[in-house]
């Protein structure tokens, strides 16, 4: 099975905009991809990275500057084996969490991200193509079945979250067990209970 | 194993006050626990609701009026066996959720909900105890290791999945199987896509 897993080199990352500065941005996306890549070597795969541009990392690249469905699709068009789909910042995707992705039955295994994306997919029927506009969740549920593929569904919170947003912060910090989670430590990020939902704050 | 699963009969679901009024948050909360409760009995377990007050559902309910923590520990106290105690909200715990939860091999066994909370948990340990301020998950950790017990983390998108904010119908309306996902819909909520992550409105 190939891996792909594809990185924006270019703006990662701009819903951290008040969180995080453009260059701490650009970091963190590439030690999160750094702990996807590691999540998906400890199942024993190799994964490619498919970038839009250069991008620094040990273990293959695929550069491809179109736009992320076009270029994932193109992908999947030049492969006969099956293939997985991995989003680069699902830094709580484990080992563990993404051999369960990986080994589940199924012309086509999706793990929904939270809000409707699809942060992970495994095609096994050549027929299947991605569309991460919109609520592409249903989106691929629906196209799975329109190509005749059987669907299986990966239920998994590291696997749902995709570290987009402030709130998605908490759940590294909670959660994380690879470098994007001391990533944010060492630049003075901590939980912060107030009251409500756990947030972020950050010293120093 | 007892199946605890507390209610709050009074004011449930206020962080929900923008988007639902005073009588739909109860009505909302009332069909969200008879969801949890299918889901429990899909397992082949009879629920028991600990409730703050009297709620008129299908089964036993136990009515203490103490705070949440107080009451579930004076619960767990008083049984012998091991016990489970699964949130009322958790509107997308299907059965095979629930199963994998109270299946899964440990003294303690977490299913952190998005957050640092605790949504639902299985106590095979006579010492553990629960506290659900704060980030109850770390707290949880912490406190089965302090009386020796062996931990077990069960990694659920859908018991993550606590209904407590706006946010939170978005994963309901995808996901969702039951009679609360029925209810939104019936009451005007639609998925609304507009960049970013999903939102959802409400028409009529």
């Amino acid at each position: 099975m190939r891996v792909l897993v594809p990185f924006d080199a270019r703006k990662p990352k701009t819903r951290l905009g008040e969180t995080l500065d453009e260059d701490e941005r650009g970091a963190f996306a590439r030690v999160m991809l750094r702990d996807v890549l590691a999540g998906v070597r400890a199942t024993g795969r190799e994964p490619e990275v498919l970038a839009t541009g250069p991008v620094d990392v040990d273990g293959p690249v695929i550069v491809d500057e179109r736009p992320l469905s076009e270029a994932v699709n193109v992908a999947l068009s030049r492969t006969d084996e099956p293939a997985a789909v991995v989003m680069a910042d699902l830094a709580l995707a484990t080992g563990p969490a993404l051999a369960e992705l990986f080994e589940t039955p199924g012309d086509v295994v999706l793990a929904p991200g939270r809000g409707g994306g699809t942060n992970a997919v495994v095609a096994r029927h050549p027929g299947f193509r991605v569309d991460y506009h919109g609520v592409s969740y249903l989106d691929h549920l629906r196209a799975a079945r329109g190509c005749g593929a059987s669907v299986a569904v990966v239920d998994s919170h590291r696997l749902a979250t995709d570290v987009d947003e402030r709130a998605d912060l908490v759940e590294l910090l909670i959660h994380g067990e690879g470098e994007s989670h001391e990533w944010l430590r060492a630049r003075g990020f901590e939980l912060s209970a107030n009251g409500g939902r756990t947030d972020v704050s950050r010293s120093g």
